[in-house]
Formats: structure tokens, C-alpha cells, sequence
């Protein structure tokens, strides 16, 4: 498909991926399209899934598109004023390149990597903005963090802990298993989490490492007025961000995912018996899930499957713990219909067990949880976001679509002002895009404690 | 240096390397090349190396060598008639790559790599021979089992079970530390022992994986007559060694690596706390030995550094697992003098503690369990191997270096005639190769039983 596009007349927006997060981002900006008489097309390799996104808004055009095709690849990008890019995060180096030489605008809303690092410089001559981790987490937890963080600041105050949390989960009344959990968010991402490398933080000014067979079983508590208990286990890197932040010498920083309460324990011993292992292929020809999960059990326990289970982990097999792994179906005697890496087992096993209904609506916590000292005082922030899916759009796609697509329609309103590389902790950038946000349900809930 | 070698008159062997395991192997080929009328060069990167190693030996000639010199490289190959390169694993593809252009054998001790199979079908044809993992471990092992099984499949035997162990130790006069061990070999390897991918093996018909972080916990217990107990962990890949020694549907395979009785449960602390990690650099400025210890310990844990260690491990103060790891060092509070990974902080404090002394002697040790059904009849045979290091030589330099020398003058005497990239597992290798090394000490005790 050729794109008629009038550089002239209209800023024309390029979204790059039609998948599980552009619903609120295509809604919103569908609309501000109309608004400002801009173009907008939205561009996935699966002509299905434009469809399905696109049918109720025939103002946007839609694209067969593939980013290895340098050719469509270039042209598109050229024709275009600001890419979003919603592909997976390892192809956001590619779609940088064209936008860089075709001199557009990009957006993403994953973590800022050493690719785009590496060509802030250029960015920065060519007058653009690249702006990362524009999505929820990363992303709405900055810019919510800075917030916070700029006004202690600004009042004199001296920031010594600072605990940032956030959890994709299901809404309260559709959790309906004894995980308290289900697919809201890639799959395989849930599986492997953590797995990437040695959780790193700082407490009391003692850096601690967690490597990724204990992760799971170390945890904070977390409470959420109304939602009750979560669990929260650290996030890769919490170390970086004391600079991002603006907080060098902080003693505390820590940032970690939140799963309901028992979920990081039970998850624990699954780790801990290997099932995560993502390094192997099994050869699961004529084998039952439970043969694989006695592949990860000593042959000195004895006993049954279960019992062997809680003879691994000191538990009773009536434990609430065992019982969970119970419910996924490990201990079966069905075959196994795929094959690949325990890891990608699991998944399978999982997507049936962990999914989310067409009826279910999924939801977003986030904490963070500031001391800080003013004039000889301590003082405690609490600030807690709780977001819901609604029948439009999940609080996923909307809590990491909405920042993406505001922020785009400021920039093209030259209300974003900033240049180069960069990531929403400019006041510039987050103050309105916050503002925005908050009338559209992204509403903290701010309690102060002082002692 | 130009080589001076008239390729009608004399074969002309090729040593690069001639680091920790090389002196068993000089000293032998520089005998059979005066025997033989030979020619020898032996290459490295260190002038000082060569001239301590070759100053007993006028007839070898020494070169100072570099592979990554394209140009040397192929010429000094190309000069040669048979190579053996004792460079780490992961150049000898670049040394196999000037053998194939210039049609010399070449030999190596270590795994057979997917870089050198590659090229299989192109070594054949040339009518070379490309020896691997013919040195102890892999090697002796290989060559000792095929002995055993072939015998054994000769008298009409069905194998059920091999476990087969192996490990590089301190002689037992000179075991003078808790943990009974110290560095025979490459200190990065041992810290990082079995960290590159999950154990497999197959036990009683059932797959079975271990985890690394549980592979020090899960133990064999082996008896080795006159020489006490050993703990065995398992090695990375067993399975694909059933196709090798062709016991492809062996119901129980198992190799692995044995260390002296309470290593592997002492060791297992510290790989459960991440003091193995290897992912990432600890900012180590003016931070001490406990210090980074406590990086690796809960907030939660309280009291004293090994009080904490004592909570974590659910062990007493007064454990000998417990007392191995404070005399490591790691509880003190004395700075940490290098930068860098867990693995590398870890590694620099025990190549002080674990040091071989001059006056030390290592020690090899292997032990073949096998179980096979005759006429009905159930038997059992251990066959054990000890080689202790003597004032010429290391028992490593000697079990690695000998079989590679031995095989070297056996291809270029045309006894043995193998072609192709091949183990050490065919008979007309072992066999001859098996029987000089027996004259050499490498004496296997085989004790037989029958239930």
C-alpha cells in the first residue's frame, strides 16, 4: 500500500505494532487526529489484527507491514513526522536507524537501550526527540516518582528511601484461582521473569544482589488501601535509576513487581526446582507433566510425586504453597503436547491455567514509598495508583498506551519541547503528560506520615 | 624465526601452547623425536614460558607465536605435519581452520566443537585425522570406559548403568586445608564449575536436570579404596555421551566431577547466596571482604555476618560447612583489592587460599561404576584410577599431556589410522594409546561383583 501523505498540510503519526497495548493508544490518538486534521497510520505484519483495530476508525489507515523489509521500511518511516514504536523491545534499534536518517520522531515505551544509546549524539544534532520508557513501567512510575521527587526536593527536603512498586494483575473480582494471577501481559515475559540476570539494590547503603534462584522467595509486603496485600519482588536494576532520579547518594532504592500475596512463594519453589530453565531442550516424546516435574526431583525423596514435593521443600502436602503448584497441573499424568525448554512447558501448562476470560478485567497497582528529612524531620509518602481494565480497554493498554499517545500529541504541538534521547524525568515532559493523565483515571492517591 | 624442516626427510610435530600442561607431553615427544629422527617446535605467546619449559631439550625448537597472526599462523602450520594445540577450547577452531588449508593432523584434549565438526566431512576427505578430547577428562575417561564396554558387549553383557567421575585434587600428604582442595587447575573454571548450563543425566529410565543452583547439593558419594570418600556433581551434558559410547538406551548415564567429602555441600552455600554470580560488576571501592558477603545476605537475617550465614543456611556457628567459608576470608573486614564480577572477587581471594605450594602434589582421580545383565546374572565393575604428581610432573599435566603424545608418535608411525574428526572412543585409538599409558602409571584397578 502507498501512502498518499502531503508533508505540507498534516503531521502524520506512524504506529508501528497493532498488538496487546495500541488499543488506547489508537483510540486516543484516532481522536486527536480528527481534532488537529493530522494522519495517522497504524502499520503490524498481521492484516487480521489491523482489521480487528482499525474497523471503528476509518480516519486511520492501515498498513502490511514488516521492519526487515528495508526498503517499505524506509519509505513508510520517511513519509511519517513521529513513529511510535510498539514492536518488541529488540527491534526498536532498527526502527531507530530509519527514523534517524529519514529525521522523524520516536517513541517507545521499553527500556532505554545502549542501541539508541549510542546515537543520542545525532539525535540530538538533528533536533529530535527519542523518547523511551514512555509506557507504565517503565515510564507512568517515572514520571509519577518525579514528580514527588522534584517537590521534596524543592522544599528543601532530603529524599533516604525511595521503594517504587508495580504490578500487572487481575481486578479483584475475577481472581479467581489460587494464584491470585493471570496472563495480563506477555507470557513468556511472566515465565522468564527475573531470569535475565542478579536482582541489584540498595538498602541502608548496603548494595544487595539477589541472584534469580533466591529471588522469589525474598520479598516486601506491600498494602494498598482497598486492595489488600501484595508481594513484591526486585526489579533487575534498581542501582541506575538513584542517577536518573536525581538521588546519587540515596541509602535506599529499591524498584519491584508486585504479585498477590502467596504467589512469590509459590512461584519460589518452581524456580527453585529448575522449571524456569529456559538453557535445555527436553525431549518430552511420550512424556506426562508429571514425569517432567520428577525430572527436576531428587531421586533420594521419597514417596509420591507430591510427597516427594514436600519432602523437597519442608512442607506438608496440604501446604497452601504446594497446593497452587497442585492446581497447574504439573503433577498430571497427561502428555506433554509441545516441546522446548522447561521454560516454554511451563508457558504452555500456564496459558491454559492463567487466563485471562474475555470477561475478565485485569488491573494495575503501582506504590512508590518516599522517606525523607526536612528541617531535622522524617517524613513518609505513600502514593498508590490503582487502575482498572474497563470494557474499552484493559489497564494495561491503557496505562501504557495513554503516556505514549499524549506525549506524541504534545510533541507534534510543540508543547514537548525537549531533544535527544531521552526518558520522562524532564519536568517538561512529565508535568502535562501527568496532567492528561489524570483526567483520564490515572489518579495517585497521596497519604503523608510524619514521625 | 623461520622453520628449517625439508618435509621428504622427517615428520615435523607442532606444540602450541605450552603452558600448565604441556611439560608431561614435551618431555615425552622430545624424546620420541630423538628416537625417531623428528622434528618438534613448540609455540606461545611468552618467550619466558618457552625458555624455562624447552631449556632441557636442545633439539625442540621454540617460537614465539601468536594464532591470531594470520600470516605466522599459516606458515608454521603449513611447515608442520601434525599439530597439537594445548590452547583454551575456543581457539581451536582457528588453529583447525590452517590445518585443513594445509593438510596436517591436529590434536586437542578438549570437547568436540560444533566449529570442528562442521568441517568433518572436508577432514575426511583429506585423509586427515582431527583427535579430540584426548586428554584426561574428557579422554583417559572415554578410552578407559570403551575398554570396558566394548569388552563387556563381547561377552554378550547388557550395560544398564555407568556413572563415571572424575576429579583434578590435592595429593592427600599435601590436603592441608578444611575444604581438602586446592587450584591443579584454571581457578576461573572451578569458581564457575558447572555454572554454564543445567545438569542433565538419565537415572533408572527418568530424565533428570539439576539446576546450578542446586547442582553442589545434590551429591554422589563415592569410595575410592585406600583413598577414602569423594562427593561427585554432575557434569553439564550426559546424555549425549550414551550415542557416543553407543548405550543409546542405557537406562542410567551419569557423569561427573568428584571433590573431596563436605566441598561440594560448603560450596553449595556459596552458590546458593550468588557469590558465584558472574553477570554483572560490584562496585568494590573501599568495600571489604564481609561487606560484600553481607551484599548476599538478607536485611531480614539477623546478628553478626556468620550469625546471618548461620540463619540463611539453618545451620549451628560451629558447622564445618559454616567454619570452611570463614576460613575463606570472606567474613573479614579487609579490603577487596580487585574490581569486577562475584565470580571474580571470590576467585581472587581463594587463589591465595587455595594455592598449590611449590612442594604440593596434585592428584587425579577416576572411577568407572558399571552394572550390567549376563545370562540373567547382574554384575557390577569399579574401575578406579589414581595418579599422583610427582617432582617432574603434575598428575594433571601427566593425564592430560601423555595421551595426546602418545597418540601424536602413533598417528605419525602410522599405528593408528583413523580418518575424519573423531573421539577417542573408536578401538584402534584406545587400545595402543591405553597400553603405553598403563607402562606410564595410568593403571586402572577394576574390582568385579555379581549379585
Amino acid at each position: 500500500m502507498r501512502l498518499n501523505h502531503d508533508k505540507n498540510s498534516m503531521a502524520h503519526i506512524l504506529v508501528i505494532g497493532a498488538g496487546r497495548s495500541a488499543d488506547a493508544l489508537i483510540d486516543y490518538l484516532a481522536k486527536a487526529v480528527q481534532t488537529y486534521h493530522w494522519e495517522m497510520t497504524v502499520a503490524d505484519v498481521s492484516i487480521d489484527l489491523l482489521n480487528s483495530k482499525l474497523a471503528r476508525h476509518p480516519q486511520v489507515k492501515s498498513l502490511v507491514f514488516d521492519i526487515f523489509n528495508q526498503q517499505q521500511a524506509n519509505e513508510v518511516i520517511a513519509q511519517s513526522d513521529l513513529v511510535i514504536s510498539l514492536l518488541p523491545a529488540s527491534l526498536h534499534g532498527e526502527v531507530a536507524k530509519y527514523c534517524l536518517a529519514n529525521k522523524k520522531h520516536l517513541l517507545t515505551a521499553s527500556y532505554l537501550s545502549d542501541e539508541i544509546k549510542d546515537i543520542a549524539h545525532e539525535v540530538a544534532q538533528s533536533n529530535l526527540i527519542f523518547l523511551n520508557e514512555m509506557g507504565l513501567d517503565p515510564g507512568i512510575d517515572h514520571m509519577s516518582a518525579m514528580q514527588i521527587i522534584d517537590n521534596i526536593k524543592k522544599q528543601g527536603g532530603e529524599i533516604t528511601s525511595f521503594r517504587s512498586y508495580t504490578g500487572g494483575l487481575v481486578a479483584p473480582e475475577y481472581d479467581t484461582n489460587p494464584w491470585k494471577y493471570k496472563f495480563t501481559w506477555n507470557p513468556r515475559n511472566v515465565v522468564l521473569a527475573g531470569a535475565g540476570g542478579t536482582a541489584q539494590y540498595i538498602e541502608k547503603g548496603q548494595y544487595k544482589y539477589i541472584p534469580y534462584h533466591q529471588l522469589f522467595q525474598r520479598n516486601d509486603l506491600i498494602d494498598i488501601e482497598g486492595y489488600g496485600k501484595f508481594e513484591a519482588y526486585a526489579n533487575r536494576d534498581s542501582l541506575t535509576y538513584r542517577e536518573v532520579y536525581g538521588l546519587e547518594n540515596i541509602p535506599t532504592m529499591i524498584r519491584g513487581t508486585l504479585r498477590r500475596e502467596g504467589f512469590c512463594k509459590a512461584w519460589a519453589i518452581l524456580v527453585n526446582l529448575g522449571l524456569t530453565l529456559d538453557d535445555f531442550e527436553v525431549d518430552t516424546s511420550q512424556m506426562t507433566y508429571r514425569q517432567f516435574f520428577e525430572s527436576f526431583l531428587s531421586e533420594d525423596q521419597p514417596g509420591t510425586t507430591l510427597e516427594k514435593l514436600a519432602c523437597f521443600t519442608g512442607k506438608s502436602v496440604e501446604d497452601p504453597l504446594l497446593q497452587k503448584i497442585v492446581w497447574t497441573g504439573l503433577l498430571e499424568d497427561e502428555l506433554i503436547p509441545v516441546k522446548g525448554s522447561p521454560a516454554k512447558i511451563l508457558q504452555h501448562l500456564l496459558e491454559q491455567k492463567w487466563k485471562l476470560e474475555e470477561e475478565d478485567k485485569d488491573m494495575i497497582v503501582m506504590q512508590h514509598q518516599f522517606e525523607y528529612v526536612q528541617q531535622g524531620e522524617t517524613h513518609t509518602i505513600h502514593s498508590d495508583l490503582v487502575v482498572t481494565g474497563d470494557d474499552a480497554h484493559t489497564a494495561m493498554a491503557k496505562t501504557v498506551g495513554l503516556p505514549l499517545a499524549i506525549a506524541a500529541k504534545l510533541i507534534l504541538l510543540k508543547k514537548i519541547n525537549v531533544v535527544g534521547v531521552c526518558i520522562p524525568t524532564h519536568q517538561n515532559i512529565y508535568e502535562p503528560v501527568m496532567e492528561e493523565l489524570l483526567h483520564l483515571g490515572v489518579d495517585f492517591r497521596e497519604k503523608t506520615f510524619s514521625v
